[in-house]
């Protein structure tokens, strides 16, 4: 009855999203390889083998055309998108499946489904694409009944504005199937996470998800206008509006409120006329440092570039191909209207003042062609790394590999960096030993400081992951908490980063937060646990 | 013992920001020949001759040295900056002054103060500038007893991060000694607000205020890095962070709460290098539309210009001395790194192809030399008459005028606009008669739609101000909700926009809102009223 089948438990996506044997099993020999150690991927079980708890719920007649408790619809909505619920998975491990799922197709199908939840008692799990890295999507234990709302049958588009240049979008629509409707009329949301291609804008609305733009506007809540979210008290719908004099935003305490409040069924989002002229350039630096001060220089400018991204030496080898320990700093212009070569022969000024490393043939200009610049080069080979996140090619096989992001101001870096690679560094020592690695990268940068995203990987004992990432994990956001950083920039909070981040907010919002959750919500359905300690 | 006395209890700032009775006099005279009726200027009253109810308070020993009952300050303080206050102050109507007026020094004063009030159930208004428009500085006719908390003997810049380019500052510092403090430092804030020499830190972020700049960064929350506010809870303090990807913001939560939610003690806010590179351009519209067009068109590429502003016809000509019923549209753009010569041009073409009318030699470049390239021409003239507001020159000589404002997408535009022009000019026509104007200018604008603010104005009998004003407002309200704008684009909410702004937001937002000022003010001590219904 539903388009659940198509959905994958054990990755990113759906069925025809899966890792193949021969791309697992090209992992598994490149693991063998790096470590000496003879790894071979685990069996994915067939969904009948999967041993499951039976639902504890009767789905009432009347919504039998949209809620089920079939096995396969319960066991692909039990896990978010992180590495370890994907291992969880494909071991077969499904201890906390919701009860039901219910796909509804309208608004009064999905006023049904929430009814009928908070009539019963009935923990809500809102659910868009199924991503989420920060476990925002798993039933609690102490959950009696549990029903997963998943919107991917709300999935259009209802209204496209050309002039003001915004749409009103459904829920449960994905990346690409937005973009391909809004390129029909030369329009883009242009806003990719890296979770784009298996992800939908009430995800993105609700996780306050980190796009496209690594300076300026760079969370979705700079192209929300509006947003309609049916709660357990009813509908709560935000007026479209370019801006607003009023005081706590009604939007901004929607945004990221990660299933808590409500269930967002559609909003309006700014949109902006398709890039045509565009430019990209790949700087080089010796030092790390010298690099994140050309960062600093060229976003102080305000010239806003699409991309600034930089990548310590680590990264840039292993993502871009860049040899001999030199840092990459990727440029980006880009404009429907404007040629852009005067903006980035300015940044690439800044750039060499600091010690950047360029040649002028290396600047890649499109005036007007519409055609991208940044598919070549270094620069090329970074973004065909980042786009091709698949989650589930490297399960199993002992590789743990994990990101944690933050947020510092400028006056505390380098010496933030420094501490968190000494701290997580030692952790990683410890727990994983000499293979380990620790790199670094600028996901967004702002004028008053940067967004430093940090990978870590190596081989442990399969079987101990789970022990060996908490223990880095909460290294991590130890250091990053006593050196003045916030543990999340972009993944939101989850359950994962609930309580180092009420250590790094104020005391009371939490309360406040609280508070705000009990006018909506009051019988507590929506996601608990989610956000903040309930 | 204070600085009160210097305070102006009919104007906007201190006793020597008083118009004199020269200038009272030459106005009093532009509106006898205006409109055939002679006024005078009526006396300004004496403090001594002024009766005020006596204080319901005694104000404890131990708060004596920073809290008192005096007269003067109780005076000073009963109101806020808008016109229909001011004209009570002047007709020595006092009738709900606070009991007694507290002049922190210290965080530790703050907190005794505070504490005072909250257990002797004690309203507390807090104060920063006084320049109000929106009615938020009024002691409610139902509190038994109210103290009005002043920040400005913490005045204070405490900290100065030149790197990442932000400084930490008391709240009731006021605008021209902060900017002369960063002067020293090549440092600027650049947020200059109409009521900039008379308003301070602490009341733009408590009232999220609009600023100088008419494109992408609008409003103080784009500045905010952190607060610190003492709520009748204990102290509220936010990490300072360039981003984060947390849910709903604990900064945004407090900003625009318009002293309902506590006492704003100090923030850190984002700055910038003072401009040395500037660009200007006044552009000629026959038409209104095919300006308000190219508005449109010129932010939709994201140029990002500093100023953006179109004026109307009527506009352009009392402001800015255009002739021939021609719109005005300013462009600016300013760096203190990057010659903007080639965003003027860009801006300026896009302008001329919309039927923008300008020499090339009007375009005004000024590469380097650090000074303005505004302060000529039709630019200057506008320039001059926005920054000289003088809230007390045309008091009780009968001339009503006062600005609404609204923001609304660019669909709706120019509908909106004749939609405003017919219902509150009928009403113009109702309550004042033939002479009475209404104009428009854009002092912000978005990707999305402009922000409008009108102007209305008209000789009204002496005595009718309030009933007259209440009916012309009520209209504008009624007009802008009904046609789906918003009633408060940088004015605030206070107690005027309240009813207006509760028919404009999510129902159930007011219950929230009051759920977190519950949270933190459990008493209610503070502000009662304002932003929200209690």
């Amino acid at each position: 009855m539903t388009n659940a089948e198509r959905r994958s438990f054990w990755t990113w996506g759906h069925v025809s999203d899966e890792p193949t044997d021969e791309v697992r099993l090209a992992a598994a020999k490149a693991a063998s390889k790096r470590t000496g150690i003879e790894v071979l991927p685990p069996p994915i079980p067939s969904i009948d083998s999967i041993s499951l708890r039976p639902s504890r719920l009767t789905v009432p007649t009347s919504l039998r055309d949209f809620v089920t408790d079939a096995k396969t619809d319960r066991i692909t909505h039990t896990y978010g998108g992180h590495s370890l619920e994907l291992l969880r998975a494909i071991r077969g491990q499904f201890d906390e499946p919701p009860d039901a799922v219910a796909y509804p197709e309208s608004e009064d199908q999905l006023e049904k489904a929430l009814e009928w939840c908070v009539t019963n008692k009935i923990t809500v799990i809102p659910y868009g694409g199924g991503t989420s890295v920060v476990w925002g999507l798993n039933v609690p234990r102490d959950s009696e009944y549990a029903v997963t709302i998943d919107l991917e049958r709300m999935n259009q588009i209802l209204d496209i504005d050309e002039v003001s240049r915004a749409a009103n979008f459904q829920a449960g629509i994905y990346g690409p199937d937005l973009e391909a409707k809004l390129k029909t009329k030369g329009l883009t949301l242009r806003h990719y996470p890296q979770s784009f291609p298996w992800s939908t804008v009430g995800g993105w609305v609700a996780t306050r998800s980190g796009g496209h733009y690594a300076t300026n506007h760079t969370h979705i809540d700079d192209f929300v206008e509006s947003i309609r979210m049916l709660s357990p008290t009813g509908w709560y719908e935000s007026r479209r509006l370019p801006g607003s004099g009023a005081g706590p935003s009604p939007d901004r305490m929607v945004i990221g409120s990660e299933g808590t409040l409500g269930i967002i069924s559609s909003c309006w989002l700014r949109l902006q006329k398709r890039p045509t002229y565009r430019a990209s350039a790949g700087v080089l630096f010796r030092d790390w440092y010298d690099g994140t001060e050309a960062v600093r220089a060229i976003v102080q400018t305000k010239l806003h570039p699409a991309n600034l991204r930089i990548l310590d030496p680590v990264e840039a080898q292993s993502a871009a191909g860049v040899t001999g320990s030199k840092a990459l700093l990727i440029i980006g212009f880009e404009s429907a209207d404007i040629p852009q070569r005067y903006f980035i022969e300015q940044a690439v000024a800044i750039a060499r003042d600091h010690g950047g490393m360029i040649d002028d043939q290396a600047i890649v200009v499109d005036d007007g062609s519409g055609s991208a610049t940044g598919r070549g080069g270094s620069v090329g080979a970074w973004r065909n790394a980042f786009i091709g996140v698949n989650a589930g090619t490297h399960l199993g096989l002992g590789v743990l590999s994990d990101t944690f992001e933050t947020a510092i101001t400028w006056d505390r870096w380098p010496n933030f960096d420094e501490t968190i690679r000494t701290r997580v560094g030692a952790q990683l020592k410890e727990t994983i030993g000499q293979g380990a690695t620790l790199s670094c990268r600028f996901t967004h940068v702002y004028p008053d400081g940067p967004a430093p995203y940090y990978t870590f990987s190596g081989q442990v004992p399969i079987g101990e992951e789970h022990a060996i990432w908490h223990a880095i994990k909460t290294a991590a956001n130890d250091a990053i908490v006593d050196a003045g950083g916030t543990v999340t920039h972009h993944h939101a909070v989850g359950r994962m980063h609930r309580n180092a981040w009420e250590r790094q907010r104020p005391e009371r919002f939490g309360d406040m937060l609280r508070a705000v959750k009990r006018t909506l919500d009051p019988g507590g359905n929506l996601n608990p646990g989610v956000l903040v300690n309930p």
